[in-house]
């Protein structure tokens, strides 16, 4: 058996989300079925966040065992091929040891996430950006986003059908930037709850149209309670973007 | 009657192409539509440059008479609620002088052309960018397209269709700049003969695989003969970017 790590790029809007599910196709039941064109074998593909419905990646990572011998290189083409004409690629394949696991190794996971804010709907961009036609003060999002910066118990940005154990969360960095008409949100973390990155964004766009300010925002971190904090972004603008591991895999 | 100038952006993918055809639908022809649902007035729409079909904008420019008198805010409006669900967006619509034409006025055109320049298929960019896998040398490419800029006959670069008058044409500038995995080439110049860019680019893409070199360019430019020119790019990673006016128009 070798382990393969994957870098996976993919059109979220498709799919059901990164996890299996009876009510469509999934990108790891995708990819799963290509590895078994591939090599016969019958395998599970490990991924290193369960994006959801309509959520894209450009650097989601993703391991898996086989016993066929081979290069990464050819793993990749190989794979690639029979994935077609779903909107999944393997940017890279590398063999990787037994103590590497796509989830658990996971040192941070990076998103994006796009806000069009333009008066004209998305010609180029539907679907992968969410179009908010009020302008934004990209400034004040950025400034109320640093209060959720560090370890905080983030109960009021996580989704009531979310399966961690814990609502503490070490969130590493959010910035928020106006580059022409999009506001682009880079969030890290070592990981996150279910929906925590579209329930952030969510909430500060009320500070975006000046209907919160900063303590608002501290106010709902600090009162623990879902319903105290913005709605929910749509899955349109959010990309993982990245996973760190340590050094070496 | 008012002119207005529209700034418009589009998905070139399921169009014939700007101008109206018999073969399929054009943007000019959603937008002839769109205006006379919008003002019950039949009118003709002109474009600054006439794309192909798979082409894109993300800043044409078009203008329109009618007699329905309205503020700019409210005919962009209109037009993007006429327009769904195709994929054309009037970003900007503004009253303009008699004496202003999309196409007669424009003092310059900015053409973007992109190439994803790696081995695995592209998940979110396909049919946005032309998928090279060979690796490109973009500083060959970008000191090779040099000897384009100026005052040329383009016949090299010159589709047999095209209707220009002469094939002398001023290129203003090309750049070429990769930027990760992709390959940008910025194209400027008052006007273009049909297919230029896309024939620049496909003779340009020759340069970078190292199958070319500057001399060959030069060579090809002179012999003025378009069966001496590389092959024609495909129209997926072009973008008409913006369009030029004298100041005040």
């Amino acid at each position: 058996m070798t382990r393969y790590k994957l870098t996976i790029e993919y059109d979220g809007r498709p799919f059901v989300g990164w996890q299996r599910q009876t009510n469509g196709t999934s990108v790891q039941q995708s990819l799963e079925e290509a590895v078994q064109a591939f090599c016969g074998e019958k395998t599970r593909v490990y991924g290193a966040g369960r994006t959801d419905a309509g959520v894209h990646a450009l650097g989601q990572v993703a391991h898996v065992d086989f016993s066929r011998k081979t290069d990464g290189g050819t793993v990749r083409d190989a794979l690639n091929a029979h994935l077609r004409p779903a909107p999944v690629a393997v940017i890279q394949a590398q063999a990787v040891g037994d103590g590497f696991h796509a989830r658990t190794s996971a040192r941070q996971r990076n998103y994006l996430y796009r806000i069009a804010n333009r008066r004209a709907p998305l010609a180029l961009e539907d679907g992968r950006a969410w179009h908010v036609q009020m302008e934004l003060d990209a400034a004040s999002m950025h400034d109320a986003a640093q209060v959720l910066v560090g370890k905080h118990d983030f109960t009021t940005f996580r989704a009531s059908q979310c399966q961690a154990k814990s609502p503490v969360k070490t969130l590493t960095a959010v910035e928020v930037e106006r580059i022409g008409t999009e506001i682009l949100f880079h969030v890290r973390a070592r990981s996150f709850l279910h929906h925590q990155v579209r329930n952030i964004v969510g909430t500060l766009k009320l500070v975006g149209e000046g209907k919160w300010n900063e303590a608002d925002v501290k106010a709902a971190l600090e009162v623990c309670d879902r319903s105290s904090g913005g709605p929910t972004a749509p899955p349109d603008g959010l990309y993982l973007t990245r996973v760190d591991y340590p050094t070496g895999s």
